[in-house]
């Protein structure tokens, strides 16, 4: 049999190294500078975080969704998995790995798409993790459907000039630049004409008209903002792929991040059982403690049994990421995407009614993580749009048959059964006699 | 990386095989012979089935789970999972391949414990399929409990004589023999104390006092027996293993079954999902096609995103099997007790809903799936059983620690990174002003 | 205040009548006739059928639905509740008290639409409970959907013609007449071109194609038909109501059964929820019996938690009946449909799964109480579409705003605030100290 | 029938002025001083709240919880319900009503058990609205377990010296007394050894070690405190109620704020649902409003489905009280307190849905409300202890039976019915043919 669901020997020895390097360096980060993990690196922070970046490029896991065209070492999918995981149980992990959202995605539309004189402004310091970007295509009306966007660039010589409000503009707050699905041609269809257009941050016209956070965000995280460009000139090259194909541009960025998501969400779903049970283990009430508790043993196993199969899926997209591309993993993306909020959400609440009160303050990670689940239910589309989607892609794998009895009706059972048994069957009683009758 | 999701192409030409035939062979079984797949063959059903049979043998794929050491291939349990999905969807298709329910196990048991002469008499007409057997542990006031099994088995001489009742003893109506446990020292607990006995079926004292069907069984299925074991006298051999380790030896094939019925969960699930979507395409209501439904674009969604994941869990459980034998299964096997029925019903009863009446007839096959589903989680130990035993594997990895402030506490973790950090810290401002104020 | 949610003295004395008689003479008929509350009698069950029926009538208890004009007493539908939640522990007892589905509704369409021979002949010995009745509407390739409706029934000279195909007629193999829903006029909306006949069992032309059964259900059960109707010639008076009204004479019935639905589920939820509770009192296992353990607990509180707001919410739409009538009611009503088949279902799985394997079998009730839930789920239309009838009535109440930013928005908030205290609160700090600063 | 579901015309028109000016007056305060309300007014937050509170006195619904003797107006708890639904929708409504929590119960406790010295001193102004208190009972390491307990009171001449620790002592920081809860006499169980002081703010030895805030919480909140009582001297006048009584005296504020809970989460949930529904109408995204989708029509339906039967189950527990007092209400309160928590998070988290992104910032009031529903399941008890509560007094209305075959096992109903209907049913066929055969 070819399947196996070992990790290779030599990776795991650097899996066991991120995990020690992790917990003992990079924890600390997240209650010494929450919220900060998208600020520019004062020189404080620098001194600290800069040395522990350094380590992971000795390490040989910087960045390490890279592929080896730009400079990465072509892990693959599926043992970014494996160290996402690990990741996902810190806030800075991602940035100390160098592989945080949303600046992997833009980094692969620059690396694919820009010139050369964009990458190395661009590309090389956002890889270097001293700069940050901004994904700006949702629009304040429009939300996941793309076809009512209004965000127009229109040729001016040489020039596109860029006019329309965006919402839920990640970072915009601290981006160096930002990527821009504008409509190029609305005589078509928005999947036809819109194209994507890289916007230094300071390019006139740019307006950052407010940023909103998530609830119990810290008040100097960057947040997510609603950005008015207006009258935004900006030269022809800096349209990113083909003109009217903005959205396969942001495409394939969007199913790199559903899967990064979901490669994180282990890490955070896995942080809050090991919560759990630790402190089942140690709270005593009604004279035995916590992990005595049915109910409390129930969370626990409802949890696992949750997780468990959560990451074999995905694992097995990674996988097919690597074997197949892309499109071979299109519906476990989808199921993914509607299966990574779920599986946060349900087992960090559970975690949070075995702390009791505790569970709902500032003082535990908690809520923050039942945020970070709520919000992937969210963005990038709500559940709902993805539970469409995936459902279409599963139905197309069949066919409409006889509407009112369907091919599993015993009549037409019997009927195909007959034609092949016919004879015999006439001869055989269809109710035999039980053998103690 | 070794993480392998694939099937050994040769392999996959056995399962190409085998779907086919199914299909074609043996899902017409279903409804000619309808709840006879338990009855002893009679001339009429052999001409049938025993050429089936013949065509599994050819393609060497009867008595998968065999090991060679019982004449089988010794495929291992990931090859016997992905053709147990296939088998799933029928009735039959255990039976037709040698593989049935609660037949392996019991063989299993034979082939390690019985005498060269027990093996000869049941244990090759067994493997053949031309016989039944009955496994006999239940007691009526003990369900999943063991220890308030009453069921005596004392010394007398050369022999051992039984007095006790057994409840839930599937098949004992056509059984030619059936494996008792009972206390041979009711001293000991009875993890200690229990004995394991074959008895052939014409023993005497050995009464069948009632025969209990699931909800909507036909008639002549033989079943779940209320047994009367009243002073039925058994040679010293006929004890099976070690005195006073009944329940490792049941133990041993209880994991087993666990598995092969998740692994055929797979086909009963995927079976209700192709309905669904079937039903979906081909009936209008409403303006559109049902598939056209958000309501039944989630049901298919939800589904999907419980089946994936489940099957590669059992996959994964199977290669845990396969690599590191039973024990290193325990955790993932006790999941999957937990998982299936929960998975069955779940899809079951979405796949009702999407028929609307003719879904909750006997015209379709789902509401019996859906007894099969709710016979998981209540046989071989309900479903809250298993979670307490998942529960408690699972929190022996984990260590108490303070009562009060978990390790997660905010107050901890600043502690632990100012021991780590401190003087750099000190200078950093723990709120940096946003760059944008 | 007004708010009473105490029963009249007087009623209540009858009540307990009927709690006594249904337990202690009627309940045996479950166990002694099951599957025969629709076969007409013959002489051997109505030697003991028809003296409780008279001792319903000397209580002053038969045919409680009924209002004055009919003969009935016009208890009114919070009285029927209260009765009818009794009655809902047993099959029998609606026949025994003369409120069986669907006969209640089609009396009263005669009542209201028959002529006095109509009534003479079939209304009379349908509320004498001598006679059962068929409600011919759905159509095979339609379900819930009248719009794809195709049976016909057309003028000539005197009489009307009638063609066409209905399933799930529910009884006809028992019905001495049918209310069958025909399109008159097929050139309007089938909500204004149906119309409603009654077709005398005996009527040329009438033919039950097949009788489909729920799964588990006795073969002596009439089922649910698939009838032809050919050339099937009633005269100008069998249509009952007015031409092209025939939805509305449905409508008025099926508002009543669903009412009468959800009564009687009370009944059933709360008689799982006492085999619950005995089984948990009852049942020793792992050293405590199994109202010790929490997963028990956790079933029953749920179940209590989930039956007792709900008979609650029937009281409270019996009420608005018999206070503002039927359409002061809808929206309750469709609520109660959605809830009726879960509240059965998840309470009967909870009380399954205390059962253990027993609970699965054909030896207790519960299984069929699921069946009954599941059907309640399809029947007259399926949840998912009576959620879309549900929230279509909700949002009527609500009118569209900004599609930006919604009322709550903070921005408009504070805009509305200024607004009204705007000069004094720019006097007060936003943010103000916490007094232990 | 004396069932009744309508409110008095006279107190309707109070309700409706309530809303009004509720919805007018008071929902502005949640915008200007967000977090504020039980912050001790500065003046020009008083400029504006005590006009409002004085206008809540003219229309004679200052603390409507209170009964005569405490000068309110005795409306009982129906009326309560109903009025805090309407508070229910804001944050500052319970302060310009004069029912806030926890000073509601407290006050009730000074009213019955203190001193007319104590009660000029503190309950007037707290009935007055002018102070805030503390209920101080909860332990560090004990949680809803007051068996855990370790805080002493010991008597030492004329006074009583207190000393321990107590968590999530709320309002601590702004309390002007604290009702702590201390064990006087260790050698018997708690439930006979704890008794009730009253403890000045100022007293010395009162120290709050830290105040924990919920997540998401303004800074300047009190949040829930970590109070030590080092070598609090009281004097013995201080002990409210008898000594020994301590939980008593607690029990009976515990089920009032419970119930209160429970009236006000009608409003949160209700006001979920109006966004919701708002959002539905307004918002446009794949060709068709929100209002279309059925994903939207579902949430909507189950969300009003399960708040509709709450509101019920609150005011019939609310009724149970006025007519029969809190111990005929208990069963009640405590299935309450289980489905409060549960029915705000489930709305909640559709409505956070239907908004998108936003719903999940702090422009909207969403995710406060969810968090709210989170701390309603864990403060006063997680709910799973109130279903094991819950559950043990439904149990104690059955008594055990035989432990193998239930009251409703066929073979026992059988012989039941034979004993009474048996010479007649000899000569009934037990499976009497279909009338179609």
């Amino acid at each position: 049999m070819a399947w196996d669901f070992s990790t290779d020997p030599e990776f795991e020895k650097k899996l066991d190294w991120a995990r020690a390097f992790v917990r003992e360096e990079v924890e600390p980060l997240d209650v010494l500078f929450p919220g900060c993990e998208y600020l520019p690196l004062d020189p404080q922070r620098r001194t600290i975080v800069d040395p522990l970046k350094q380590r992971v490029r000795d390490a040989g896991l910087w960045a390490a969704h890279l592929g080896p065209e730009l400079g990465g070492q072509g892990f693959g999918a599926v043992a970014l998995t494996l160290l996402n995981e690990i990741l996902g149980r810190t806030d800075w992990g991602p940035i100390v790995f160098g592989t945080q959202a949303p600046d992997t995605g833009n980094a692969e539309i620059l690396a694919r798409f820009g010139t050369r004189e964009q990458r190395e402004r661009y590309l090389d310091p956002l890889l270097a993790g001293e700069i940050f970007s901004c994904f700006s295509m949702t629009e304040p009306q429009g939300g996941a459907d793309p076809r009512v966007f209004t965000t127009r660039a229109v040729r001016d010589g040489e020039d596109w000039v860029i006019n329309g409000r965006k919402y839920w503009s990640s970072n915009a707050a601290v981006a160096s630049f930002f990527i821009v699905v504008a409509i190029t041609d609305p005589n078509v269809g928005v999947h036809q004409g819109a194209s994507t257009f890289l916007v230094p941050r300071d390019t006139p016209g740019v307006v950052i008209e407010a940023s909103h956070h998530l609830f119990g965000a810290h008040r100097h995280e960057p947040g997510h903002s609603l950005v008015r460009y207006e009258d935004v000139r900006v030269p022809a090259h800096a349209m990113l792929g083909e003109p009217g194909r903005g959205f396969e541009v942001a495409q394939s960025r969007l199913a790199g991040g559903r899967l990064h998501h979901a490669m994180r969400a282990i890490g955070v779903a896995q942080r809050a059982i090991d919560m759990m049970a630790e402190r089942a283990k140690s709270r005593f009430t009604q004279g035995s403690s916590l992990a005595d508790k049915q109910f409390v043993q129930g969370f626990i196993a409802d949890s696992y049994t949750e997780l468990m199969p959560f990451r074999l899926a995905v694992l097995h997209a990674a996988w097919l990421i690597d074997t197949q591309g892309w499109n071979g993993a299109r519906t476990e993306i989808a199921a993914l995407k509607v299966l990574t909020p779920k599986v946060i959400q349900s087992i960090v609440l559970r975690a949070i009614q075995v702390h009791g009160g505790i569970g709902a303050t500032e003082q535990l990670p908690l809520v923050d993580m039942l945020m970070h689940g709520l919000t992937l239910g969210l963005a990038d589309g709500p559940t709902e749009a993805h539970k469409v989607n995936l459902a279409r892609q599963l139905l197309t794998r069949y066919d409409a048959d006889d509407p009112m009895w369907p091919t599993e009706f015993l009549g037409r059972r019997l009927e195909v059964a007959r034609a092949k048994y016919g004879d015999l069957v006439d001869t055989v009683p269809s109710v035999p006699d039980g053998p103690w009758a």
